[in-house]
């Protein structure tokens, strides 16, 4: 009888991934869901996370420039219109979509659209992990880019933690405000059932390239969390100069 | 009374540009519309061709991961469905694109699309000029990018020329086939409009950045031109190679 412990598949070694690196785990995740942070904190938090959402279609149209046959790109630019939305046309209603959802959100928790859409106050780091991420899809494979996107399959279970939490804890955001957070949960789990059909097509059980596509989730998980750890230090920062000097010189 | 000439404005520079450059007046077309193409000719027209249809969606993607807003995008990305069609949901019924009325006008003309869909027989020289136009809407700017696309200010009469040239000159190609230039009269009238919009309204009248945008047009003639010189050039050694062992070693 074999005592040999089953090699795992691609799904499980992502979900430990993900269980591990994904930022539901970050202090500053766990902070918000356990209603800790003040107004200015989660303020800095929806504004620096807007310059992430801007620019979700720009990486999804890079990866359609990768994929290599029509039927794939038909399905991938779903994606993009989930994000831009659609503009109302031949007696169709025009079609909200998640950057006006989060500008939304904005509104709701007090900023101003307009500061969201200049781009002003969105921390250095914040910017880097944006260029990052945008820039990895742009230059990595095909495989590589689709792999970065499967934190969706995290996502869903994180969108129903932070409904529930902001509900409780943050009742001054207007409750239109978590419409993105909703719409994400069923969006977020069809995104990320495609992209690891996708994955699992082509890498077919070979170890090295699956070993790619954990490595680009890896990644896309330090994207995430070099976020959060900006936006938690910038807090940091705020409260040090609010108590004013320290001895420290 | 000043007799100095003014100084021409954009459009009137890029219709001059195409008047001189554009590849309605490549010899292969003007043999086209004449009626001097072989089948042969023809099919390996149609074929290489393809090769170029099918990269469409894949510099428009580029394209559109250039655009900063989400309004661009959602008009941009209009083009990516014209090509590779939108498949039937909620009730409404699938759409062809581009690449499924070319892959018919190759049927019509007694081409397999399976033939076409393997790239088998697509000139080296077709390869290397389509790799240069995406490589060029991936490297340049918006602007240049954009302004590559304007080669659809001369294509309608260019495509109404055609569809003329071909039910009188080539009745073997079965009507069906000519719905590609048919559709692409009305669609690329609306494209030449919204990208003369946006390349006017980001060179305002600037000659430095005119130039640029009239430097990407000829840049995108030449991708066009190359094109049929390696179809032309393919034409003449089968010809050659028909008349069996020529004089010269």
């Amino acid at each position: 009888m074999s005592t040999a412990r089953p090699v795992d598949g691609l799904e499980q070694r992502l979900r430990r991934l993900g269980a591990d690196r994904y930022h539901h785990r970050h202090p500053f995740n766990l902070r918000m869901h356990e209603g800790l942070l003040s107004p200015d904190e989660l303020r800095t938090w929806i504004l620096n996370r807007f310059h992430y959402q801007r620019h979700i279609p720009v990486k999804d149209a890079l990866i359609l420039s990768k994929l290599g046959t029509r039927e794939l790109r038909q399905s991938w630019i779903r994606r993009i219109h989930d994000h831009d939305g659609v503009p109302g046309e031949d007696g169709r209603p025009a079609q909200d979509g998640g950057i006006e959802r989060w500008l939304r959100l904005g509104e709701a928790a007090g900023l101003q659209r307009g500061l969201l859409m200049s781009g002003e106050g969105v921390l250095p780091a914040v910017r880097l992990a944006v260029d990052g991420y945008v820039n990895f899809c742009r230059n990595a494979t095909v495989l590589e880019a689709v792999a970065s996107s499967l934190t969706e399959l995290f996502a869903p279970d994180l969108m129903t933690t932070r409904i529930a939490a902001w509900e409780r804890h943050y009742p001054w955001v207007e409750p239109e405000g978590l419409r993105y957070f909703q719409m994400r949960v069923g969006q977020g789990r069809r995104d990320a059932e495609e992209a690891l059909a996708l994955v699992e097509r082509w890498t077919r059980g070979r170890r090295a390239d699956e070993n790619l596509a954990l490595e680009a989730v890896a990644f896309k998980c330090d994207v995430l969390w070099s976020l959060l750890d900006a936006v938690e230090r910038a807090g940091e920062k705020a409260a040090e100069h609010a108590r004013g000097p320290s001895d420290a010189v």
